[in-house]
């Protein structure tokens, strides 16, 4: 394989004395080069204060003998996760491990509007978003044709408020069947069940409005009628309060009072993008923490 | 005098064919020439389409044939805002005309902190505010030394749940008593009262947060709490629903999970001077048409 | 017809009194309803001021009896731009008049990178660019399945040095034949020589970089090797000089110096996209007045 | 003491395995606990890679056993000191350390303009800025009662063509005189020379205009004669190359066609006040490394 491989390992913990040290040590001694690293600790978390890491390490070195001596003579992938873990468990750590050539597949849900779309599906194809896109699924066939001209599977399951539990239990095993881990709302114009959210692979909706100024529907008309003089975006993890979940990126862009509900659309649309694939790559590099309301993007 | 003198003049009205021409016409048959002007035609507006402009003309045509011709004899400023207020009734407008030699006399109520008071001044001294400041006023005796370095005229008022009728009375008398026209409030730490309010010049104040996100007290630390990407401040009129009046001016600056609440205040500081003193502006310039909880600013 | 049309008049004159109120009156005497208007006055142009005015009327009124009075008995849309222009040639002034049904056909050259050709694509389907995409246009093969995949005809000119003034023969033959009125340079990564530009209708083109921080080639490796903190991009009229065309709109991103030539790239296309898009529209809205060096964006 | 104190270490190194742990390490030994800590990995340096740390550690570990047991009996900051240099040297890097409660002095150069004095004394004032001014000079008398007010020592030193060689012989006394760390160049309008700077501690400068587009004077008026719809301000270390010194900040606020040269300027303050506060607080707070013509902000 000509490209390095890396694994990236996440790691929440309370804060505590040479957290730094120790891990970093950890994959010292094991000869794996640390070849992107970033923590922060915040004093501020509620109980006490929390330190948060990310580290990214070259698997290349698994293959020297430092490895097979500290990793207990068979240095494998699953053997530096076991070790890893358990240091975690020593530290009190929640942790992730993710090695960059395990590729995640994901959903992505839509309605009628191509403009998410079109930029997610171009991203991933210029190498920005490393995942690979296993279907597209819709309540509307309208888009099928964006799907179909890129090769991406395209499912449409129209629902209705009778057929929805149905239509969300058959989107539940779409993901299940495409192992599908992540699943993009690239304005999916439908809001999910409990019951869907807590069986599905994590959430990342994109909320046309600056949260938590407007929620629910029509921002912009909500924005337009309280004259505000800048609109925004904001990708959050869905949870069960509707347009509550941790937030992972926002942005604005200027409005003035000559711009009507419509325009103020248009200009929040390109905002829109820019907030949902910066969050998208955001998950998929690995970079974010959910700790309660708040995100840590490291 | 040097400096040319000009007026300026805002305009409210339903839409209507051919207003365009009549309000240039008007001043172009008068003889004084336009040297700016904008308006804008608002199709959302509820009921119909609303028009607003502001037309800025120079006064020296007051002394020229045409103007004495047209405005019957006697072409003063008094007899150009009649005859402009004239057209304006038949138009169903609604207008403000002001000399931009008629400077406004301004109050600016603090409490402690000293950073927008000084941006306030300074930008007043550079030119950059058209305005004199007429009194600086605090419940607090703090900052009377920053009014004193300036000599500008300063009053502690202190204030308690029980004496506040009293105090904004007095307020309200040296407002009245300095002429003032517009108040100021860079971060009076006080909720005004609507009896206040209605008997008040225009009042315009920061709030430290981006509304409507965040109303209310310690905006910064809902804003940590929330885990937000963008903090923001808004400038607007004060009215008697608390956070509520029509905006002004907008700015937001980013932030991430690594600032806690004072650092996120920090930042935010810098952004509320820079939307009060931006909102002041426009105020003066004379560029702010409110339309229920609507701005232009043309 | 159900949507209505438009005019838009593009203004640009020495300064003197009374511009608005003639310009203004005489659509009103005309019984055109002038739906939006703004103007500006320059006092910093060489020589002496300038004024600019863009007039969007409401082509309706043609069929009212005000009109066929005013503009000679038979009220076109010829007899209109007849008239029209007889004022502005009174003035001193040039202009230009363009209904909104007059859809203009436009080319669109790109080399191998999708990114901006999908995005003016998806904004002129989306309605947000006033246009028919005429052809794309390539020196690479790389790019028709995108164009056939939205049914505009594509063409493939390879070009050398020793070919190029053949090519650029081509070219310009198949934007007359097409009846382009515009070209726009979507990462063409090729240089037009004079010739071209001579003899081909207004080009608008993305340097990707903050003109004019860094002209020529590899803005984004400059761009790293200087330590900037801010990455740009701008569109602008081609012009001979290459890189000074007058600029239509710039944008900026924040970098830092943990992203490298590659990530600073990335982060550019984004910049590029917007600012090349915004500009097109801008042309296309009629809102783009070039003044030597300088544009008017009214 | 109530604040805790912590000590800053910055350290710039060939990239090599074990960086990380080998200085995280060294502080967990000797049982100060990290407070802060970032750190980048240069992949695209000349040459070969850089690593770049920058770590927070608490002092008060200094009077526990495990810190004399590791610095050698008698644990002082100058042991610890001592103690990192010989690691530092091991690992081929270069590096700075001190302590926040070793407050820096700071020369504030100015000529006439009070807005970025004032704004860097009220951050001082207000624990923005961990300085202490030491001093302000300047070529006129004209601020004098500005530094007066807040009793900062106030030097006038008018300089020609003529005097410029001892002016800044007095300069550069002065700042030796009160231990002066950084100069920072507060709108100076005085071209310094090589001999000066070779001569000074650091110097930061504000360049009013977005480097490298504008460079030398009046970029205000060449960014209105280009007609350019951003303008900027560049703050940076000055060296021997005007302009040309390693970046520290910038920042850009967008401008119309509307806007002439002095509207430009106005726009242009308040990004330049925002910009050089940023890079004073950077240095101070130990945040910046030069690398060559770059910088690193950790």
């Amino acid at each position: 394989m000509i490209a390095p491989t890396h694994a990236v390992f996440l790691v929440a913990a309370p804060d505590q004395p040479g957290l730094v040290a120790r891990l970093a040590g950890f994959f010292y001694e094991a000869g794996l080069n640390i070849v992107d690293a970033s923590n922060h600790t915040d004093p501020h978390a509620e109980g006490a204060a929390r330190f948060y890491m990310r580290i990214v390490v070259d698997l290349a070195g698994l293959s020297a003998p430092a490895a097979s001596a500290t990793l207990g003579g068979s240095a494998t992938r699953a053997s530096l996760e076991a070790a890893f873990g358990a240091l975690a468990t020593s530290l009190g750590a929640t942790y992730a491990m993710r090695a960059t050539d395990d590729v995640a597949k994901i959903a992505i849900l839509v309605t009628k509007d191509p403009a998410c779309l079109y930029d997610l599906i171009l991203r991933q194809r210029s190498g920005e978003l490393p995942c690979e896109i296993a279907l597209v699924l819709s309540n509307h066939p309208t888009l099928e044709p964006v799907a179909q001209s890129f090769r991406i599977p395209f499912y449409c399951l129209p629902v209705t408020p009778a057929t929805k539990p149905e239509q969300e239990k058959q989107v539940l095993e779409l993901c299940a069947k495409h192992h599908v881990e992540l699943v993009v709302l690239a304005r999916y114009m439908q809001v999910l069940t409990n019951g869907f959210l807590e069986g599905a692979p994590p959430v990342i909706n994109i909320h046309h409005g600056f949260l938590p100024a407007f929620q629910g529907a029509r921002p912009y008309h909500q924005a337009y009628a309280r004259g505000v003089k800048l609109i925004g975006a904001t990708a959050h993890y869905a949870t069960k309060d509707l347009d509550e979940g941790p937030i992972i990126e926002q942005d604005v862009a200027r409005v003035t009072h000559a711009m009507g509900p419509d325009e103020m659309t248009r200009v929040g649309r390109d905002v829109e993008r820019l907030v949902l694939s910066r969050a998208v790559r955001a998950h998929l590099e690995r970079r974010v923490i959910v700790e309660g309301l708040r995100t840590i993007v490291l």
